[in-house]
C-alpha cells in the first residue's frame, strides 16, 4: 500500500551527486529528477501518457495561470487539477510569486504580499502567503512552495538582504497557512534566498531549516548571474541543507546545468526549456542541441535518436522534422517537445544510474564532452 | 497475402446506399470511407497511429503542398510518402489541380495545364496531366487523381462545357502518363465535372467511362452552389457510373452532407472540417456540433462522448477542454482534432453498420434528427 506520508530517502552518493526517492501519496519521485512543466494544467503538446512513458514521476504546475484559469474554487470543484488534467502522480505547484513579481509595472509588494493586474484582462488580484497556499490546496497540489520573492539579479547587497528577510517572513507565514489547509501527505518546501551572497545564503538557509519544511528549494538563480557564479552559489549553498530533506533548485535548466547542479547536490529540478524548444524546431540530444529548421537535415534519413524508447525520437526521421518545422505545423512542435522531455528524463536516469554506480565523476566528464560536440 | 492489385468489391445496398470494400496492395478501405486530410504529410494535429486507431484505413494527401515542400523528388529519395510520414496504409492524392486553381492572380490555365507562382516564396511552376501524374507516383499514393479544372460556382453553361471537356483532354493525357509511369496496383481515378448542368455531367461521365478508370471521383462540388444543389447533381450523376466502380466525392463535407451523399451512392470522402475545426475549438458529437470556447462548459465534467472508443472524447472533461482552448494551449487542438477525426470514423461505421442490416434510411432519418439536435 502507497504510503500516506511524504519523505525523503537518500540511497546512494558519489562525490557530491545524490541518489534518492521522495515518497508521495500519490507515488514515488526517483531523484536527481526532472519536473516537466505544465503551466495551465497541461504539458505543452503532451499527451499526460507520453509525460509519463517518458519517464516522469512528477510535473510542476504554476500557481499564477491556473488562478486566472480556469480559477482555484472552479478548479477544486471540478475535483482538483490531477482529475482535470488526467495526471495521477505527484505534482508540485509553485507560489505564483516568481510570476507576479515578473508582471512589471503590473503588481505591487508590500509587507503583506503582492497585489497585481491579470495579464490577460487587468482584473485586479491580491497574492498574499496564505492566499498562494490556499490556493495550491485547493488545487490539490502535493508539493507546495512557500511564498516568496525571487530576489532580482543584479540587486545591491542591501537590496537582496531586505528580499530574503521579506521571504523568511513570508515562509513563516505559509507555513502557519500549510499547517490549517494541507492534507495528509502534502509537502511544504521553503525556498533559500540571498542572491550571489554566500552569508545571506546561509542565514536563509539556516532560518528555514530552524522552521523544519519538509524539502529545501534554491531560488534566485539562473536570473541572469551566468553558470559560475550560479554553480559557486549553488556548492556553498546545498551544505547548508539537511542531508535527510530534498534540494530543488528552481527554474534550471540546460542539460550541463542539470548535471552540474546534480554534482553539487540538487536533487529536483523544473525548466520551460525542453517544450519551449520543441515549440521552436530545437532538439536535445546527446549529441547536444540541433535546430531541425536547418537546411542540412532536409534530406537526413536519420531519427533523432535510433536507441531511444521514444518513438518521437526513434521512428521518424529529419528530414520529416524538418519538414514539419518549415511548414509550422503542429506535429512537429508534437514530436519534438515529446522527444526533448524523453531526452530529459533520459539525461536523468542517466544520472541516477552513475551514481548508484558511483561513477558520477566520469559519468559528467564523458556526457559533457559528448553534450558540447567534443 | 495481400493482392498485389487494385480492386472494388460492391457488397450490399441499402437503397441507393452502398456497402463496399476497396482493396489496394496496401490493405483494403472499408466503403462508404472518410479519409482524414493529410496536406503537408501530416494529418494535422494527430500522430498517425492516432488516424489508425480511430478507424481510418485511408488517408488524403495533396499534391500542389508536396511539390512545393518537401518536394516529390526529395520524397522519393526519402523512400516515400508512406515512410515519410508513417502512414503504411493506402493514400489518395490530388492531383494539384483545384489548389493551382485556387491561387487567384498567381496562376494561368493554358491547355497544356497550369502555371503558376508558389505561394509560399513566389517561385514558377507548371503543372500539366504527365506533371501531376508523374509527382503522385514519385509520392507514391495508392490512388492518383487525374489532372482536372475544377468548373467555379457560378459559372455560364458555356464556361461550365468548355471547363469540362478540357478536363476531358486532360483527363487522356493524365490516363497515357499514368499507363507508363504507375506500379502495379496503383489506381487512377477520372473526375466528373460539369458543374450544375445534368447534361454536361451526363457528357463527362459517358466519356470517363469509356476511357475505362479505376473508380471515378465527383468534383466541382460543395464549391457554394448549397446542399440541395449539391444533391439533386449527385443524384443524377451516380447512376451514371460503373456499380463494380468506387465513387469519391471530393472535398465533402458536413455529417449530414456525407449521409446524404452515401444516400445517392457515394462511397468515399474527404474534407479539412474535422481537423479544422478541432483547431478552432469546435467538436462534432452525435448531438450536433459544440462550440467548446463557449462559458456553458468551463464547469462541465461530462467528457464529449462518454461510450466512445476515442480517449480524447471520452476520458477528458468538457471544462478541461474549454480550459484549453481558452488558453490557446496546443493540446485542445490535439484532443479535439483526434475526437473529431474519430467521430467521422464512428459515422462512416455506424453506415455501413446500417447499409449491412439495409437499415439505411431509418438510420439517416434517425441520425440526422439528432445531429440537428431533434
Amino acid at each position: 500500500m502507497m504510503s500516506r506520508r511524504f519523505g525523503y530517502e537518500l540511497k546512494a552518493t558519489s562525490g557530491g551527486a545524490r541518489l534518492g526517492q521522495v515518497t508521495t501519496p500519490r507515488g514515488v519521485i526517483r531523484t536527481p529528477a526532472f519536473m516537466p512543466v505544465g503551466t495551465a494544467a497541461t504539458v505543452k503538446a503532451l499527451y499526460p501518457d507520453q509525460v509519463r512513458d517518458a519517464g516522469a514521476d512528477v510535473i510542476l504546475a504554476n500557481t499564477y495561470h491556473l488562478m486566472l484559469r480556469p480559477g482555484p474554487e472552479r478548479m477544486a470543484r471540478l475535483g482538483g487539477l490531477h482529475d482535470f488534467m488526467r495526471w495521477d502522480g505527484p505534482i508540485l505547484t509553485d507560489s505564483g510569486g516568481f510570476q507576479v513579481m515578473s508582471l512589471a509595472g503590473l503588481r505591487k509588494i508590500s509587507e503583506k504580499g503582492v497585489s497585481f493586474r491579470s495579464h490577460i484582462d487587468g482584473s485586479a488580484h491580491l497574492l498574499t502567503p496564505k492566499r498562494s497556499i490556499e490556493i495550491q490546496c485547493l488545487l490539490g497540489s502535493d508539493i507546495q512552495m512557500q511564498f516568496d520573492e525571487c530576489t532580482p539579479f543584479p540587486a545591491t547587497r542591501d537590496e537582496a538582504s531586505a528580499s530574503m528577510e521579506l521571504s523568511l517572513r513570508w515562509a513563516e507565514r505559509s507555513k502557519a497557512a500549510f499547517t490549517r489547509l494541507a492534507g495528509d501527505g502534502q509537502a511544504l518546501f521553503g525556498i533559500v534566498q540571498g542572491g550571489i551572497h554566500q552569508d545571506l545564503r546561509a542565514r536563509s538557509a539556516a532560518a528555514l531549516v530552524a522552521m523544519d519544511f519538509s524539502g529545501y528549494s534554491i531560488g534566485g538563480l539562473a536570473v541572469g548571474e551566468g553558470q559560475a557564479r550560479m554553480l559557486a552559489t549553488l556548492a556553498q549553498t546545498t551544505p547548508l541543507l539537511p542531508a535527510d530533506k530534498p534540494r530543488y533548485l528552481m527554474g534550471v535548466g540546460t542539460p550541463l546545468d542539470l548535471i552540474e547542479s546534480v554534482a553539487r547536490g540538487v536533487d529536483m529540478f523544473d525548466c520551460v526549456m525542453p517544450t519551449r524548444s520543441g515549440r521552436h524546431g530545437q532538439a536535445f540530444t546527446w549529441d547536444g542541441k540541433i535546430n531541425l529548421k536547418n537546411a542540412r537535415f532536409a534530406d537526413d534519413p536519420a531519427p533523432l535518436a535510433a536507441a531511444s524508447n521514444c518513438p518521437a525520437a526513434r521512428d521518424y526521421s529529419r528530414a520529416y522534422l524538418n519538414h514539419l518545422v518549415k511548414c509550422g505545423e503542429l506535429l512537429g512542435a508534437m514530436l519534438i517537445s515529446w522527444a526533448n522531455i524523453a531526452f530529459y528524463q533520459e539525461l536523468m536516469a542517466a544520472m541516477r544510474a552513475a551514481i548508484h554506480e558511483d561513477r558520477f565523476a566520469d559519468f559528467a566528464a564523458e556526457t559533457k564532452a559528448r553534450l558540447q560536440g567534443a
